[in-house]
């Protein structure tokens, strides 16, 4: 069974909607064994979205397609299937009596526009939106299924996880495609490979290795295609353990969960209080850290002390040394781990002060340069890095790379 | 000229990576007048990229392909786009030449896995990396222009800003794309639909408007697409201002800027200065509100209050009022923007406090819960939600709300 994806919407090919949607589409059916085989985005145009089915329905059997479900008159996805199927467009009954039901909840008046969401090619079954108004749409034509669901982010993954996944789990397939990850940290892609690489090349044809380098990390992901679950669970394990055993030294995490998650656990674990003192990264670092649910058991919480002065009122960094060294100094992010240590009673505590840019810098301190701290009681790490990049992804950097310092701190230290 | 694009990974099919660089090549094309027509996503699959390199050549004259150009042997794009092309896969000179030099640059000495990057088709030529080490490949074959980047985003945007756009260009063209954007708040997309969509009929058809509904906002994007620029500007600035006056009372920006871009102009140009103290937002607003350069005229700083007695220590709530009505409680949501008013000493100030999940709710107070207050001297305003998604979007939404709270409290005041 081969699955693939049809993206409606301008807004993607624009570039004004970064397309979220696919990845959770592929998370959530990989969490299952299922893969999309190939995706294919297309504006809203009833030609490009007919030309998109006819492409994709000639290597897949199923066709999930997402967006142009709304109500505007950009939203086509409904049409350009009745007119790909050769099926009339026509209100379906159950999707019209939900949506009465939704909008009377909501106390909401009804208006022809949110009716028009209810047309769906003849003969197809409507999928209910639990989240909105939208419906989708369930259509078997020629052998190929066609899923259509709406756009909007929280709706999709609703429709999918609910709806869509429990009645596709239960058509027959081929074989099972499974995976394991793990995460490195500190080590360039190349090095990895160097150290892997004449390990895969032995590995049996099922199973791939494949890098996945974002800042600071890689994550190695190998995939197993086995015909029987429990075969490629088993081999998958066995091969898996051997790559773990090869980069043992760098290893931060040996499963999906991201550097904030296994930080969570080790702090959890190690009964540690974490606290935050932020400037250049502005809160990004405690949003990284408070993303993952718990995180009230090992977080005492920061501040994001974007003036000087509240470096001062709050965490105690002393004027004189703001004066002397400045902000983006060595001194200053250990003042400041210092005072986010005492001021919020916690265990360890991570500092940023820099430029993120574009403008603030100066000769001596040029735009990305970023100090970076962290400590404990026993003693307290430093770091300066000069980071190339525009203010998002140099902000992105210092906290991924604020991350790696507390676990290669808490590492030096014994926790795991 | 039409330009489509083939983004080569197994990593965005399964969802392990958000495809963020579509959505910027999207971005720097349309900046130009450019516009990607359709974007095909493949594994990392020999027979897959050339299958994919033949569907895209059959309706572009221009394909982009990003991704598979690193050094391990999951990187397939050159050697598919030299067996697409019928050419044998050779070391290439110059790419060679700026590896070596980046690599002594660095102080990281040079291995074999590292110098298969360079290699590429016969005859194309090498797009020097200035942020990494895989070069890019710019190919003529057969009439169509293959243009193959490096899928790291950076690296990516890098290369397609300075090489790859400069030199597309000046290539001849057919026509000219434009569009200019709006954003609302606190209106529903059907609700905007119906105040628009007369006057859209209306409009000639090489104008089109198209609906970008996120949380709490929805963007009015008007594209135009004509034969010159100047005509263009013109036509589509008219509509646009007509547009605009029909939505005027919900516009919170009337350009491509987000809303905390629109907030930080607002605060600038009436001299005010913002804090923030969030607890069940983690720091999602401050890194918002940071995000934008020049955050540093007009904020403050603020706390992350996660712990109850932080809430106390930094912002000064009562221990009785949590004591009687809780951390999540309009009162709680009050006495943190008094205290974040006073405490950072800001014209202005947002708070939060909420049960983002998925633990953590009770009977009176479910998951998703979440009070938001933003307040000044002259008075607070505090809203309740009760937000239905998981931990991640109702982080996300609660600051999207708090921001619109914010933009209401400085409209109602007149700031403009």
């Amino acid at each position: 069974m081969k699955i693939s994806l049809l993206v409606v919407g301008d807004e993607i090919l624009l570039g004004q909607v970064t397309d979220s949607n696919a990845a959770r589409i592929g998370q959530l059916l990989f969490a299952r064994g299922l893969g999309i085989a190939e995706k294919l985005t297309v504006g809203d145009s009833l030609e490009e979205i007919r030309r998109g089915l006819q492409y994709l329905r000639e290597r897949a059997h199923v066709i999930l397609v997402s967006g142009g479900l709304g109500p505007t008159r950009d939203d086509l996805t409904q049409e350009a299937l009745a007119g790909f199927a050769g099926r009339r467009l026509v209100e379906n009954a159950e999707a019209k009596r939900d949506l009465l039901a939704l909008l009377e909840r909501r106390g909401r008046p009804v208006n022809e526009i949110q009716l028009r969401q209810c047309r769906m090619p003849e003969g197809a079954e409507a999928l209910p939106n639990a989240m909105g108004t939208a419906p989708g749409t369930w259509l078997e034509h020629e052998d190929r299924l066609f899923i259509a669901m709406p756009g909007v982010p929280y709706e999709l993954e609703h429709m999918l996880a609910y709806q869509v996944l429990p009645k596709l789990e239960n058509l027959p397939r081929s074989g099972v495609l499974l995976h394991r990850t793990l995460l490195t940290g500190g080590i360039a892609e190349s090095d990895l490979a160097a150290r892997l690489e004449s390990w895969a090349e032995g590995l049996p044809p099922e199973y791939q290795l494949a890098y996945l380098p974002a800042l600071g990390t890689v994550r190695l992901r190998l995939t197993a295609t086995l015909p029987e679950k429990e075969q490629a669970t088993a081999g998958l394990d066995a091969h898996f353990e051997e790559m773990a055993h090869l980069v043992e030294d760098v290893v931060v995490a040996r499963s999906d969960m991201g550097m904030e998650e296994r930080l969570g656990e080790i702090l959890l674990k190690n009964k540690l209080w974490l606290s935050t003192a932020e400037s250049c990264t502005g809160g990004s670092i405690s949003r990284s850290i408070t993303s993952v649910a718990g995180a009230s058991r090992y977080y005492r919480g920061g501040v994001v002390s974007y003036q000087n002065d509240i470096k001062i009122s709050t965490l105690g960094v002393p004027a004189t040394l703001l004066e002397t060294e400045g902000a983006v100094s060595e001194a200053c992010v250990r003042a400041m781990v210092e005072g986010a240590l005492g001021a919020f009673k916690a265990d360890v505590a991570l500092s940023t002060s820099g430029i993120a840019g574009p403008g603030g810098g100066s000769p001596g301190k040029p735009v990305g340069t970023v100090w970076l701290a962290c400590g404990d009681a026993s003693g307290i790490e430093a770091k300066c890095y000069h980071l190339p990049w525009d203010r998002r992804r140099n902000i992105e950097a210092a906290t991924t790379y604020s991350l790696l310092l507390l676990w290669n701190l808490l590492r030096q230290r014994g926790y795991r």
